[in-house]
């Protein structure tokens, strides 16, 4: 294991005392509990979102906790929940009486915990709508039961927005299951990643062999085979996600273009300047693009693309500022 | 080879390409070569600011170019140098009249390619001043043989909005010139990378294997040896810091904990908070600090440290906003 570490067990906390150390001005935690992450600036009266899970898909999940995006995050352990006690917590910590909206991805061990965090808090009083992210396109057929990942971005950045114009409950509920309805990823994984408690790789790739659909956390993809090129890779990923979210001529899109954590930038602009290619010629306009590290998955190599089918309202949020310790958007 | 590419031979221009057409209302290039890079807007009458150097290390050098920052770069093949007439072309486009800065590291090719490009502008009338980054603290024990590694930062940073308020040639150059005598850097890698077109590793590491001090290409370090932990590295890199640009206590410091490319964000966090540790057990104060990609080698594993001292004009001149594809600060 190649890591820069100290305690494999203490690899969240020590993560944690870093970005607290760095970032005072805009981040604590509360409760005296490291994984109870929130914004120190609070707006009065506007619509909380809590967001939340496993620790080792920087800056997924806290990194998006900032001005204009999220309010709040429960940390769990890496690739692990965090607890209906944490994510309470940190709601009860940012919930301004608006309500809060709990938005997160669509993992079995997040669900049961933020469900029972909503349970406690509304005996409490504070009003809670829920929302997960379900844009892994090859992870399963049915909307209900695919994972989510990096598309996640376009529903935190929609349901930010929506709730720093001071949109109500419903209505930031609404901006996110938009995006989440017209949001669309295809991943692949060309290394596998570490758990540092394992200290090993739990799959394995040969020399030339990558994973086309696998999850972030090593969920097995639609196939395994020979390295293709750039342009293979973006035509395979378009062909679905085209088919996934329904795209026609004259449609609008937003690109994100996320590394999983070992792929050099420069591969993802050259991804990128393939799948703009692709892109164009289906007569589809891009209105924005997005490129870099924004769902990873520790030290794997790879890469995942999400198109987010955007209209005028949608552009509006998307292009509204944002400023986390992670994410700047002017 | 693990890398998302199509031909080897066309990583850069393909990277240039995706470049491009992702961020086409900030960035452009002139001459109809790729390789001559320049940001969009035009600030009338403003020094500009040209950097260079090879390709494989985003965001530097390209990604500094934007408001409040650069105005253009010059862009060599992998671990190339740029050619005098991009060079030169690049700074005939930004050039509003008041001369420009030559801000760049510390290679011979880079040194013998901006000296002749500053030739042949001067006989055109474009003043030119020329100052390379030279922070890599371990690479030399001589100032002037030592290369440019992450510190540049803090010379575009200063420089840069320097730049922006207006300051004149000589301004702008002193404000590079302090943050280049105030600013040090080690680094270490854990994994070599691979040069697209030679297919392979140029040097080799151990299953457990580190090497402390070596170079963003590859250049030897000071020691290799079995993999320290985080505690470690931070204690013997901040030694070294503390040595080589003369830290004593109730000095105030700007930190920016860099990765080199497939280290994650996790792990650089959990450096950060030991090097935070060390540096206020020596009654120094950390005043801003950075984390994340800002001087990378492909997918190397590894990370570097840089203390930049500062006193108060540096503070106002680090903490104004920037905007480019690759950094944005509010």
């Amino acid at each position: 294991m190649k890591k820069i570490i100290n305690l494999p067990e203490n690899y969240t906390d020590d993560m944690l005392k870093g970005i607290y150390s760095a970032h005072p001005d805009k981040v604590k935690y509360v409760n005296d509990d490291l994984r109870c992450y929130c914004a120190v600036k609070e707006k009065k009266g506007k619509v909380a979102i809590v967001t939340g899970g496993g620790t080792g898909h920087l800056p997924l999940f806290l990194g998006y906790v900032g001005d204009g995006l999220l309010d709040g995050c429960g940390v769990g352990g890496v690739f692990q929940s965090p607890s209906s006690e944490q994510i309470a917590n940190v709601t009860r910590e940012v919930d301004e009486g608006a309500g809060t909206l709990f938005l997160y991805g669509n993992y079995t061990g997040d669900i049961m915990n933020f469900d029972m965090a909503a349970e406690f808090l509304e005996m409490d009083g504070i009003k809670i709508k829920s929302i997960v992210g379900a844009d892994d396109l090859l992870s399963s057929k049915e909307v209900d039961t695919r994972r989510g990942v990096a598309g996640i971005f376009f529903m935190y950045k929609c349901a930010g927005a929506k709730a720093s114009l001071m949109g109500n409950l419903d209505e930031v509920y609404e901006a996110a299951k938009k995006a989440k309805e017209n949001t669309g990823t295809v991943g692949f994984a060309l290394t596998p990643c570490v758990i540092p408690e394992l200290g090993h790789s739990n799959f394995n790739l040969g020399e030339n062999e990558m994973a086309f659909g696998m999850g972030i956390h090593g969920e097995p993809g639609v196939w395994n085979g020979e390295i293709k090129t750039s342009k293979e890779l973006a035509k395979e990923a378009v062909e679905e996600i085209t088919k996934g979210i329904g795209l026609n001529i004259g449609d609008e899109v937003c690109l994100l273009i996320n590394g999983l954590g070992a792929t050099s930038l420069e591969e993802l602009y050259i991804l990128s300047n393939d799948v703009t290619n692709l892109v164009k010629e289906k007569g589809v306009k891009i209105y924005r693009t997005f490129v870099g590290e924004y769902a990873t998955s520790m030290e794997m190599a790879g890469a995942s693309i999400s198109l987010c089918k955007v209209d005028d309202e949608m552009k509006k949020l998307i292009d509204m500022p944002v400023d986390t310790p992670f994410y700047t958007q002017k």
